[in-house]
């Protein structure tokens, strides 16, 4: 399994915003949302072997697990939606239970640490930094974790929470691009084994 | 410069066409501006050796140059709205002259072979294609312009243009990607120098 966490320090945690303005007051979840787009769709298919977790101002978390996604669409609007209809769940939580709000769609009351040692439990955790091993260079590893933040970078508290846990430090390339861009390019990189001959 | 020409067969040429339905009545707008997004965003910054051109409908084109973009988001509706502008100006265009709606947007009268032999003039055409060699094996082209189409594929005539002009074929990865997706995948590709040590 591939797993990506996505920290949105800026993203909404109560249903009430317009899917009008996702960029604005909807604390770019837009960025979000790409997100999710990158890590779950194929060319008319799902990567049913991925999951997608999005980290709501470090308060609640919904994740998307492409193995059972239903009613999802490429497209921002169609995403914001869902994570609003998660959203919507909010009341029902209790303590670290999930809500599944529609197939495949869950919501948990869970901050960006718990998101990842869950993760970690289930994979090796890899943290995308400019200043790591060239991704070229580094071996896939089988069911990776990869931890990005939105626009603002990690907090020091999240940097350091990924570090501990982390089993290597990769580089994706020379250019700083889009959390949406990085996990495109970090599935290419698995889908050819590592950029050997496929 | 890199460029990339995409084909929208559903995309509207008209303005009429509402914001908050992208990818419904918009034709699988929403797919185009990923595209946009894909080709001239960084983290912070823009692409400046780089333009898109979307061809809609095979009748006008909308092209984003990187160099002299301004008033651009990554988001989906903000690029919509772009293109929308362009298409306000459609009763001013004079045979193929481009029309500049926005700087770095411009609005032409040109259909898809029209668009790819102008291209093809300034740079060399690379056919993606799922039976091509693998990127992996192909040195990175200098000036190079990808040609990609919307969720419907290319029609007949539109994949004999672009063989006819193409001077190599490659294989993004095993997998059937979306045309954004395969953007950034291309542009990682040609920014790790043909995923050699960087």
């Amino acid at each position: 399994m591939r797993q990506f966490i996505v920290s949105g320090h800026d993203a909404p945690t109560t249903p009430d915003f317009s899917l009008d303005d996702l960029a604005g007051g909807a604390g770019r979840l837009d960025l979000l949302c790409r997100c999710v787009s990158a890590a779950l769709f194929l060319s008319h298919d799902l990567r049913r072997d991925t999951r997608v977790a999005l980290v709501l101002a470090d308060e609640l978390t919904v994740e998307f697990d492409g193995a059972t996604l239903r009613y999802a669409h490429p497209d921002e609007r169609n995403i914001a939606a869902l994570v609003r209809t998660a959203l919507e769940g909010r009341d029902d939580l209790i303590g670290a239970m999930p809500v599944e709000s529609t197939p495949g769609v869950t919501l948990t009351r869970r901050d960006f640490e718990t998101v990842l040692s869950d993760a970690a439990r289930r994979g090796l955790v890899v943290q995308l930094h400019e200043d790591g091993d060239s991704v070229v260079d580094v071996p896939p590893p089988t069911g990776p974790v990869f931890v990005l933040s939105d626009h603002h970078g990690f907090t020091e508290a999240e940097e350091r929470a990924v570090a501990d846990v982390a089993t290597s430090r990769v580089s994706l390339g020379p250019e700083r691009i889009h959390a949406n861009h990085a996990i495109t390019v970090a599935h290419n990189y698995l889908d050819t084994d590592g950029y050997t001959r496929y």
